[in-house]
């Protein structure tokens, strides 16, 4: 009884982060194939991004734009984006018991306007608080690596917004994630500089884990 | 001496509020011809937009949308076109000394999102300190009608997105204006219902008993 029923019975919401260039689109493809094959009812989805109007305003944040974006800007954009995907999707999904898997969620925005844009930390938190209501990721998993060698890797790619700032953003974007790692348990490293097929298997192994400690849980309290 | 250089030299900032319907297109016309008669370099300006960035958000805000979108959205996403407005345009211009006339600003967001959405008024002060950081206008004129009289002058309009709500709402709205109105000496009402003329006649001598204390100001201290 020490479970609350909404607990046990809400879908788990898996959220995948990391800079450009460390291989998320794939592993996120990797983490829903673990899901199927559990056969565990999952969604997945983006942010910025998820609704139709938190995609639009997805498109304002990234398409190159000759005007100055303010750090400020970003982050209420962000969490504008946010509050539909939330309501709209992320809550009612994870209520009927659907898990949600989602590239990027608000450890991004501590990171990227938080940490490298210099938006006052504060200002994160308290947004963090308005819009999400206590909701928080189950299982965080960062794809750590390097910026100068995930930069070499995109240096082909035709680049958003966003992924034209300069090595040193990237750096601080890093350092940003790893202190929230540190910060909370709910974060797994993976180390996105292995051979591509190690990275795979510990994305697979990463879910496998979590989710047997779910059913754990759900079986404990039952 | 007592009064900062700053605040002489900046340009003056006003603001035009008021909900649909009475008359705010052709009486900021008329504020703009009055400073114009009497030789003061201005910009005229709106809210939410004024900005490339910020007129892509407004259209977000106003366009006819099937996906429910929520009070905090509105909010976050008002903010975040006023940050682009106030730091490319609103700030540089009263910095070296131009006028501004803005047809609504962020009283409109108590009115609106805060008193009429419901959105908590703490957010959209915490808000307004973050974003504005002390900015206020130096005169709000607000035409105020009954929305029931409103309503009536544009039935005939097509309608965006906030102009298709319910007179119940519109009410509400009006309140909120009234008690910022109450609350801030800055603001002027004017009676909006009275004759188109008369209300002409009332904005002109707003204006040009506002710039008259301005001068006031301006001598007593020079």
């Amino acid at each position: 009884m020490s479970e609350p029923v909404s607990t046990r019975l809400r879908g788990q919401f898996i959220t995948l982060e990391g800079t450009e260039g460390v291989g998320k689109s794939t592993n996120l493809e990797k983490v829903c194939e673990e899901l199927a094959a559990l056969g565990i009812d999952y969604f997945c989805t983006r942010e910025p991004g998820g609704t139709a109007v938190a995609e639009k305003l997805r498109q304002i944040l990234l398409e190159p734009c000759a005007e100055q974006i303010h750090g400020i800007t970003e982050l209420l954009v962000v969490f504008a984006a946010r509050a539909q995907h939330i309501n709209n999707e992320i809550q009612p999904r994870l209520a009927r018991g659907q898990w949600v898997v989602c590239d990027r969620f608000t450890d991004a925005t501590f990171a990227y306007q938080g940490y490298a844009r210099g938006v006052n930390l504060d200002y994160v938190e308290q947004l963090e608080q308005w819009v999400q209501q206590g909701l928080q990721p189950d299982l965080t998993i960062l794809l750590d690596l390097d910026p100068a060698l995930a930069m070499q890797r995109i240096a082909g790619r035709s680049k958003d917004r966003m992924e034209k700032e300069q090595l040193q953003f990237y750096q601080t974007v890093r350092d940003g994630y790893l202190q929230r790692a540190q910060q909370y348990s709910r974060f797994k490293i993976i180390d996105a500089g292995a051979p591509i097929d190690q990275v795979a298997q510990q994305m697979t192994e990463c879910v496998r884990q979590f989710v047997k400690t779910v059913a754990g849980i759900g079986s404990d309290s039952a």
